[in-house]
């Protein structure tokens, strides 16, 4: 059994609405210099298998990240 | 300038039905040995001020986390 993180962020460069929609509020809430928020995923795994890094590669492919407008990073834990 | 990261998570023994979610997706492309799933959020703010992490402290418990459900890490980078 292997702990795997994925983390999923918007690109560089592509906008991220939900990030400024946060921004945004927390300007209204009254927290002042806040430059830039960006938003994204932290998924966990727990996987079973002989190669969990390749496994979690292919689901991001397919699966947990957007290619076009997200970067996704993975690193195993134990 | 700081740069802060929010992490943010289930509870433990909080049902997360966005990560059951895909952990059932996953079984359904054809991924075996998948055993949990969890699925949170990854904040990452840039912060000007003479406090960061206590400000980002006060962000999550105002905005960023729901502490019924969720709990929150933060990181300061630089």
């Amino acid at each position: 059994m292997t702990r795997v993180v994925v983390t999923v962020m918007p690109r560089e460069g592509v906008l991220d609405p939900q990030g400024q929609a946060v921004q945004g509020a927390l300007g209204r809430l009254g927290f002042a210099g806040v430059t830039d928020v960006r938003l994204g995923r932290r998924i966990e795994l727990e996987l079973d298998g002989p190669d969990p890094r390749a496994a979690a590669q292919e689901m991001c492919e397919r699966l947990l990240a957007n290619a076009l407008i997200e970067d996704f990073s993975i690193d195993l834990e134990d």
